[in-house]
């Protein structure tokens, strides 16, 4: 078994890297306090005994010999970065839960016939550079290194120059590594282990997501002088465009979800009439026909909501990725680890993206899930216990253990 | 008559300052491109032989003298500062009129009995610091001088500090000054005049306005993983009351308007929905009962639709002015001198707020309109013709000249 009160220290540790106000974190993808959390995650491995490799998109791969050279290795991890007012958890604990796998087995002296690799890939979240995975996509061969270093954040700052200046740009081709397996051990995010009171999931798919960017354009022009029959109100086209959304998952639930959570006004004046709005609609869903049928109604029913206000239009797809089926040998080793550990279990859907659901594509993959307070994330106060940590971590102990071979 | 072209050559010269990214100026209050306005309007000044007065509040005043040292001097002015995507002429044409009064004056060596001050108030537009109108408010009594202060903008800069750091705060008592009378002349940023083909507006009255802070708060949680009858999601609560918003204004149409300019969405991050968002709500109506009904459904309406979601909601009237009747025998010097002058003209109600709105609660007060092309306004492409400001100019000299006598 792993140490869980060390695995509880680690988290504690890296979470008082970029803090946030309300108690959780603020460690953006490409800050300053991106490249601290980066440079304690080295250290402590370095200090395990693991050599570090950094590719071109910054992705950190912590390496543990095995007694095979030749075999590939097993991949653990999942990311360090976080929302702005995200949690301590989602993503560390999988990296730091990767982390604790090696201390354990230093301290066990078991050396795994295959090499065991932790890794922190970079931009998981999305929130800075959109698409959320960025990195892990581009390892998957999904997206090219140079449209990754073209995203560009609200302040016109590219990926590509943030990566360099922050100084965790490698020099390791991306996606030359091939992986014998990936296990990534993530909170659930949502509510369902906790009311069912079970102490881990076994995921078994991932919801798809897509992402589109809507851009509005009405005329920017005085609240007060501007009659209503002439007014072309980006914001009212907007309000009604979030209600459309809204009915579109609604019809499909409990199958689907759909928000927006990214809104930019402009000029965004007390008393000028919005001219432009920006935003970004997430539709969800396990079932890839669902999330066709949303995006359509989406297209068609924005398009006639500003059509009807004399409103401009534009949507761009931003971001997404079809359902995700793990791969069934990885996900029999996650269920058999929690069958031999004596642990709750039960099978389950990701509700998120996860770094996962792209290095599925490239090699046999599958995720661990661990109970979260409330089903909260991406806030603050998202909470989990150090037992459930523990239990999470014990699991990919197992599962990694039994696959790389002893 | 006034010198049509010296006027239009001052109007583009004062443009170059803050220029804006689409023709227009983002000459915001208290930036560094504010106080390089108002240098150069004072150098404009002196050169016309005006000495400069400063109050507390940065008000500018610029004076000529009058033959009566005794007599109370006749105000004209308007603002020097725009919106972040605002025109060249709103409030600037105003001000720079009055200038060019004093200029014409010393062309054709008339001294008139009354002192002429022209004036600039800080911060009409009310897009940094709400509300608008802030520091003829102040001067008029409406607001204290330490509120004013108080007001902060988006990066939490106060009004008190901004007004040093710029160098433009004086020494001389807030409203101590007494009027004989003010005038203002402003684009009317409707679209009435232009389309009666009319070169002036007489403004009888000035809507009433109301401005609420409305603050929604849900709970930040993920897109992907929060199942839809657990979210509250604080930008659909928005989106229902930009609805309400819409339709309270329309069942009061011709005699309402209603919108928000302002919108902001916490954590504004793609996948958490929104926690927070904050928004202001413009109601006016030229009828008090109407605005009072309008807050009141406002305030009852969004509570439900809160309620009915699960969500917080805070509101706050953070700026608001009754309707406006201004002054007759002002007003009928701006009739008289547009009928003299040959101009054709009309009574008008501003639809927008002016200083002149808050300067009428002291001084006998009248305003002047130029058409403005499309009634556009608060748009960088906001346009006015040089006849149009130089019938305005000359109307508002005529009114001055015959309230300061000669
Ligand atoms: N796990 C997680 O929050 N990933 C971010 C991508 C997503 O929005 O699902
Ligand atoms: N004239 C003008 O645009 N004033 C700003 C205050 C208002 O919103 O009416």
């Amino acid at each position: 078994k792993i140490n869980g009160a060390r695995l509880w220290d680690s988290l504690m540790e890296m979470a008082k890297i970029g803090p946030g106000v309300a108690g959780g974190n603020n460690r953006q993808t490409l800050t300053d306090e991106d490249a601290e959390g980066r440079a304690l995650f080295q250290r402590w491995c370095e200090a395990a005994g693991c050599t570090m490799g950094l590719d071109q998109m910054g992705n950190m791969f912590a390496r543990r010999e095995g007694s095979d050279p030749d075999a590939l290795p097993v991949y653990v991890g999942s990311h360090l970065d976080t929302q702005p007012t995200g949690g301590k958890y989602d993503g560390v604990l999988g990296v730091l839960g990767g982390l604790e796998i090696i201390r354990s087995l230093n301290d066990l002296g078991i050396t795994t016939k295959h090499p065991i690799v932790v890794t922190n890939f970079t931009n998981e979240e999305g929130t800075r550079y959109a698409p959320a995975m960025l990195s892990s996509g581009v390892f998957a061969g999904i997206h090219t290194q140079d449209w990754a270093y073209d995203r560009t954040d609200a302040e016109g700052k590219t990926f590509g120059e943030e990566l360099v200046r922050i100084g965790w740009k490698g020099d390791e081709e991306v996606g030359a590594r091939k992986m014998h397996a990936f296990f990534e051990l993530h909170i659930e995010q949502g509510p369902i282990l906790e009311a069912e009171g079970k102490d881990i999931g076994v995921v078994t798919h991932g919801q798809g997501l897509s992402w589109t960017q809507v851009t509005i354009t009405g005329k920017d022009s005085h609240t007060g002088s501007t009659p209503m029959p002439m007014r072309k109100n980006a914001g009212l086209g907007m309000a009604r465009v979030l209600e459309l959304v809204d009915q579109i998952a609604l019809s499909h639930a409990p199958h689907a979800v759909g928000a927006a959570g990214h809104i930019d006004v402009y000029p965004n004046s007390r008393n000028v009439i919005p001219g432009k709005v920006v935003f970004t609609v997430d539709f969800r869903s396990p079932d890839l026909s669902v999330i066709e049928d949303m995006e359509a109604r989406l297209a068609a029913g924005a398009k006639t909501i500003c059509d009807d206000m004399g409103l401009g239009i534009e949507m761009e797809k931003v971001g997404g990725f079809d359902p995700v089926t793990f791969d069934e040998g990885c996900v029999s080793a996650v269920r058999s680890a929690a069958e031999r550990l004596g642990y709750s279990h039960q099978n389950i859907i990701s509700g998120a993206g996860h770094d996962a659901c792209w290095i599925n594509r490239v090699a046999p993959t599958a995720m661990i899930m661990c109970p979260c307070v409330d089903g909260l994330s991406h806030n603050e106060a998202e909470e989990i216990s150090p037992d459930w940590a523990e239990a999470g971590a014990n699991v990919l102990f197992h599962a990694v253990v039994e696959t790389a071979e002893i």
